[in-house]
């Protein structure tokens, strides 16, 4: 369990925040260390698990336009991933997470890249790349999901 | 990694089979087991982390009237979930769990039973209950997604 689950589920229920994840390359592991923790049903509401081009379309409204123009792994479309998840949810807070786990990159992209949207109710949605390296697959998908804590933490301090 | 799941794709890839995951007590552990693999893409569609009945109701067609009657840990609300992800995706098999992980049972329903359902294209749609018992909840998640697996290996054996 990561260590920093129970204290997401804490600070979100200070906040009265309530949760949802869009997720690409971590395939659902985000979302699974939120609920490790007995009564987050309290602070999550839903994930995405949006594997393909056509889940990221059909589930989070992220448009073709985008993906065609600046592939899945890019910051525009962690962007829709991340605004599409809250519009779609009961979430106060909603990350995304859209990366090359590898092995190998993906065309110009290397391994290790991951792109992170966080989109909250009443602020601005934020974006970032992490290039993680090529770390291997396993240790990028952990990493990654971390990081995604990570940035739900802060944005409930 | 599971040792299920370098399997499951295997046996996926040779049917020409697409999945999907509909899960509420695993929280999206299926969809990272399965996706824990390089080249799941081929196989792996998208995934319903559906943790509220809300979230059932929207994403996967699960209806008010199941909820109220057999409650969100049944086979019926296991059937509706399983079948809702495939219709909802471009899946030809899709599982579904939804279960009391724990700690604690919730009414009259002991922590550690999970219902499985599994819907695949053109064949009839199953659903069973497995009781795991009060094992606690990460070994009652644990086992859940290798259940989960093994009931797409066999569906697709």
């Amino acid at each position: 369990m990561s260590p920093l689950a129970p204290r997401l589920l804490e600070a979100a229920r200070a906040a009265g925040a309530m949760l949802a994840t869009a997720e690409s390359c971590t395939g659902g592991l985000i979302a699974g260390a939120i609920t490790d923790i007995a009564g987050s049903s309290d602070v999550f509401d839903r994930g995405f698990v949006t594997y393909s081009n056509a889940a990221k379309i059909d589930m989070l409204g992220v448009t073709a336009e985008t993906l065609e123009a600046h592939g899945a792994v890019s910051e525009e479309t962690a962007r829709e991933m991340a605004t599409g998840a809250l519009a779609r949810s009961a979430a106060t807070l909603a990350v995304s997470v859209t990366g090359i786990a590898g092995p190998g990159g993906s065309g110009h992209k290397p391994e290790g890249r991951v792109c992170f949207g966080l989109a909250q109710a009443g602020k601005p949605t934020v974006t970032e790349t992490v290039e993680f390296g090529a770390i291997g697959r396993a240790k990028v998908r952990a990493a990654t999901v971390e990081h995604a804590l990570t940035l739900l933490l802060e944005a409930l301090a």
